[in-house]
């Protein structure tokens, strides 16, 4: 395992921290060699390949594509870039929903920003939808529901990279209790998430309620609660107003999650219960430097896991549209 | 008809304009009494229930409720307003989708604001969404696919009130010129539109195109072109990119259309061509008092065509659940 000793010394103050900083790619390394095995062991003619669309002039969504075939290729996926007008997108889009030799999609957004872009997330066939956001998976995910089908349980919903990338994050760090029943490991667990887009706020929020954590969802108008009820007798997570302000959700919080989409937000170490568990998802700092003397683990980023769950659910998709179990 | 007369004096200034202006309540009127008689000629126990979700404290969107009420009483069709938290909305939709009374389903927004909003659009059933704002009728609204069952061709698909009511419109004051065949009665025709949301704006550009108009759909960064190409050979509309000035889409426009949510917008009249239609669907004036003086038409608003728009498409809907053909 990477990542600081247990005990080490803080290099901008020269005091001695406590604090464990865990590296994304410690998390990511044992699903990427995963994948490379069961790429490997597939006995089809082609290996998966994962579609990207680039309809935009974003640097660092162009960034993002070239890491993304740079991260396939060394689990042995295959990468296509395809780069097109915004104008021509849907079309392109369309013709890769039914072209058999693509087996997954996704778009660099923004594309046209706003709720145009939400029109286009679902206008990728469920499929080959990779990133999990087309409406079927996002109502299922809301709903605590598994499985596309329900019945014969053989395909599980696909969840959105970035917030099941926590998951994991959060498994091996050990947020999650294995004593406990699956579907239950967050019980008794306190988490603020600063961040609720559509696109990983929301749904971070609702996969760890209904894992049983009771989950201050915190934007920029209110803070919302996201919990299962007393004793998490609720199959589901349900959303309540609350009134409770920032400080007071800090203050109960066993872990700390942030995704503010700006250099100038830095969260206030001192808000933060003692041990702490802090994790920033956003590609700005959210933390000060003084995370480390507050917290008992720091996970400064989370990209490395998404990608590996991006490679994960497209693994996942190509078994269902080749009718190979349990890839 | 109601409107101003052919030839009439202009309040404000005195002085003779030709311009005639046409009432949203003149062009609905015919919709309305269509809906009354085949509402009092329906055979079946129950009259047509349209539910309506309130779940904000906006006044205008508890007006817009009351007025809805209102109107669809007056045509035979029941009304139920259902007010709840926010939180509770999106199960508060699923026991109406499944609830065999309820036959038509709306939701005053916004909710949470946003694209969770477009969420919950996605959560109503085909079946039951009389606003046609779910991605099954916007995709096949985009790609001109008229049917929901494209081979036996009995259910229509939904489209959105305010665009289709603007549709509506532009037939009555004689915008589709009815010599061309069905489909293509826009076409030469040149329309600028000042508003490009997902809710309005654009499915309106899109509907405009595919019947043959060549349209600038203006928003605050950029004005795209939407067409069917030379001599509308395309079946649907693309979408191209223009350097095009707003001046000089509003020089070459016959029709123009403004939605600009904002008090303090206000069109430029001396930017119109000599004799343009000039319609507003803004609930605030876009155009200044000097409009009748450039226009040959002026709608200054079209609400009252929206809500009959609206009944229309909750009769269709009650048929398709009833099995009661071209209702």
């Amino acid at each position: 395992m990477s990542g600081s000793n247990s005990r080490s010394i803080d290099t901008k103050s020269n005091t001695l921290v406590n604090c464990k900083t865990i590296l994304a790619s410690s998390v990511a390394k044992s699903y990427i060699s995963q994948i490379k095995e069961s790429v490997l062991g597939l006995s089809t003619n082609e290996t998966p390949l994962l579609v990207g669309f680039l309809a935009n002039n974003d640097e660092f969504a162009r960034k993002y594509a070239e890491w993304t075939e740079k991260t396939c290729n060394e689990t042995g996926i295959r990468f296509e870039l395809r780069e097109c007008q915004r104008t021509e997108l849907e079309n392109m889009l369309d013709v890769a929903n039914y072209d058999e030799k693509v087996h997954g999609i996704m778009v660099y957004y923004p594309v046209f920003g706003g709720s145009q872009d939400q029109y286009l997330q679902n206008s990728i066939s469920v499929m080959k939808d990779v990133e999990g956001l087309c409406h079927t998976y996002r109502s299922n995910m809301y709903h605590n529901i598994r499985f596309l089908d329900p019945i014969k349980k053989e395909q599980k919903c696909i969840l959105p990279c970035t917030p099941l990338a926590m998951l994991k994050i959060l498994e091996y760090i050990g947020v999650y209790n294995k004593i406990l029943t699956e579907g239950n490991r967050l019980h008794g667990k306190t988490i603020t998430v600063i961040n609720r887009s559509e696109v990983v706020g929301r749904p971070l929020a609702s996969l760890l309620a209904n894992d049983g954590a009771n989950v201050y969802s915190v934007d920029i108008n209110d803070i919302l609660l996201f919990h299962r009820g007393a004793g998490i007798l609720k199959k589901r997570h349900e959303v309540s107003e609350t009134k409770v302000k920032l400080e007071e959700a800090l203050a109960k919080s066993d872990v700390v999650i942030t995704g503010v989409p700006s250099q100038d937000y830095k969260l206030d170490s001192s808000l933060l219960k003692e041990g702490v568990i802090a994790v920033n998802f956003s590609s700005f700092k959210n933390f000060n430097d003084d995370i480390k003397k507050k917290a008992s683990i720091y996970v400064p980023s989370v990209g490395k896991v998404t990608v590996a769950m991006l490679e994960r659910n497209l693994l996942r998709l190509y078994g269902y549209q080749k009718k190979i179990e349990n890839l």
